[in-house]
């Protein structure tokens, strides 16, 4: 479809999985000009999400290949559409997962359009004009103003990317149920990842207790030294399990894998509630006692709002917030996608697309 | 225990089951003198709950035989202790799930005893004097005033009683999600017996729409026509499902069945609330896409506390409600124990224990 549309007229270097096998080669293609609401980024940085790689390996099941993945993007803004104050030339710039929303329902309306049903996807999604969309793993893009955010100057580029998606991901039900300015209370993360690492480090931020939860023992260390965790329970020992039973308040599960989630529920107060971010293949399991005698929550959020991830950057920006990252070139993909789908990675990949250092 | 009590002088007349057979037969026992904080209470009725039929045939492995089930009773005021001011000698009251609380923890002053880990229940459970509780399957009770409420005048004895249990088991989630105050809004009942009806009931008083959700076809036309239930969705018919979705604001799922929670989940609006009252054996299966996407939640919860079950009987009483029963006597337990069994009461059955019309 991109192909035939004609205001698709500008050409842009870029990488691609071109088929099941999600090997990622070099692919060049058309981006569109530069309308009234546009901005158009020269990408820096783009954060490598484990959605790239089952979307490069079509592992869902929708992947239109040629696939272009990425959505955690940083870059330097050089071009502004007429219509577009919130910008301008130069500025440090970041789009996430969304490319357009219909922009007219309740949800748009009221700054969740990460829930609007016409949402569509920076990669691998359907833009207004009916072209598909191609990610970050590329040198430049053209995004509505609407889905762009500014980055708070004091944040490296590199170390933002991530923010774009696995930090807003936190972040959200983060804020949606009070843990922003709840100092002293006591939260949990389970899964010690991409999404994890940025929920310890949002935690201490505002002051929370954290307590991470996680099947490698070996990480305990890093998570108390390292990302400043008070307390680590390894879930697969009953005996801590028990010892930590009825000590939180809230927790952020961010595992994806299939589990079930007695154990970590059994480890809420009264009135608790765990955030599932992640969605595995299979159901999990609720066991109906630990919920039902705990009056705990289970609860479901994706990404964030516009607003708020503007709003996360910013405090981002505040208390100095930014991923733990490798950062590789380009030619490095393949090899950090495999280990990727090892989850082999602290924390995160970010490519750096522009190789400014290398090509200086 | 009960027998090496000193202080239990009163004999009483009851209905005990014996073994796990569950069969019900008279049993005289004795409870204790009236205390100073201490009701005495001439039951007159007492509601049938399905923790009857499992304590009674040992079903959850911690029956203690000789074991009187029942804990959805009203009757009348006969004695007062010297501290009580809060009752009289002649007042209508009602005893629930709850005999006994540690009454010293956050959640027993905060007015969640029911959470309280010290919790004993008023049937098969162990008193502060360490004598095993005996329920409402019995002619007379003593009861700790923290632990009775008053039956409003207007309300008969017999339709009250089962407002102890599956009448509050409904109200305090209502409440607890401010369902209460909150006309126009949409609210889903999955399943429709003791505690499904009392929620349409519930609804209904508070000017909310609803919308029965239940396997049988056939109980359309009475949810509509004789509870007021504004729609009704057959749970196996997928296409008046996929009609119904996001249509709902909030959900209580009282089927303690073992099933999915998908199907009820997608009948959500975002940021909508499934409150599961009932408790299966088995995990539910919580598929995570409908949670996740949807940005909706599953919570537990149990009876009330006592503060508002006084409540939950007050509102009863402006709004005229009660229970649908179908009164019992005495000797008809066994059998209503076998048709409970199969789901085949309208909708509560209550047990006329002082059998006044026939002993007049």
């Amino acid at each position: 479809m991109a192909e035939t549309t004609p205001n698709h007229t500008q050409t842009v270097s870029g990488w691609a999985a071109f088929d099941t096998t999600g090997e990622i080669k070099p692919f060049t293609f058309k981006r569109r000009e530069n309308g009234v609401d546009d901005v158009t980024v020269e990408i820096m940085y783009c954060g490598m999400c484990h959605t790239d790689l089952h979307c490069a390996r079509n592992e869902w099941g929708n992947s239109m290949y040629p696939l272009v993945p990425g959505h955690e993007i940083t870059g330097i803004i050089t071009k502004v559409g007429s219509n577009v104050r919130e910008f301008k030339v130069g500025d440090g710039a970041g789009i996430g997962f969304m490319a357009a929303s219909c922009l007219e329902c309740e949800l748009c309306e009221s700054n969740q359009e990460n829930y609007c049903d016409k949402l569509q996807p920076t990669s691998n999604g359907v833009f207004w004009d009916g072209s598909i969309t191609y990610g970050g793993y590329s040198k430049m893009i053209v995004a509505d103003k609407r889905f762009v955010v500014r980055i708070p100057e004091n944040l490296p580029l590199d170390s933002a990317a991530p923010l774009l998606c696995a930090g807003i991901t936190v972040f959200s039900p983060m804020k949606d149920n009070n843990m922003l300015q709840s100092p002293g209370k006591k939260m949990g993360v389970v899964g010690l990842g991409g999404l994890g690492h940025m929920a310890v480090k949002f935690a201490k931020a505002f002051g929370l207790h954290v307590t991470v939860i996680s099947t490698s023992p070996s990480k305990e260390k890093e998570a108390k030294e390292r990302l400043g965790a008070d307390s680590f329970v390894v879930s697969t020992d009953i005996k801590q399990m028990k010892m930590a039973r009825k000590s939180l308040d809230f927790i952020i599960d961010t595992v994806s894998a299939n589990h079930s989630l007695g154990g970590v529920l059994e480890l809420l107060k009264l009135n608790g509630t765990l955030v599932i971010v992640g969605a595995p293949d299979k159901p999990f399991e609720l066991p109906a006692f630990p919920l039902v005698f705990g009056k705990r929550a289970v609860k479901g959020t994706i990404i964030g709002g516009m607003k708020e991830t503007q709003e996360m950057m910013d405090l981002c920006g505040k208390h100095n917030i930014t991923s733990d990252v490798e950062v590789i070139k380009p030619h490095e993909i393949n090899q950090a996608m495999t280990r990727l789908a090892n989850n082999d990675v602290r924390y995160r990949f970010v490519i750096d697309i522009a190789e400014r250092s290398s090509s200086l």
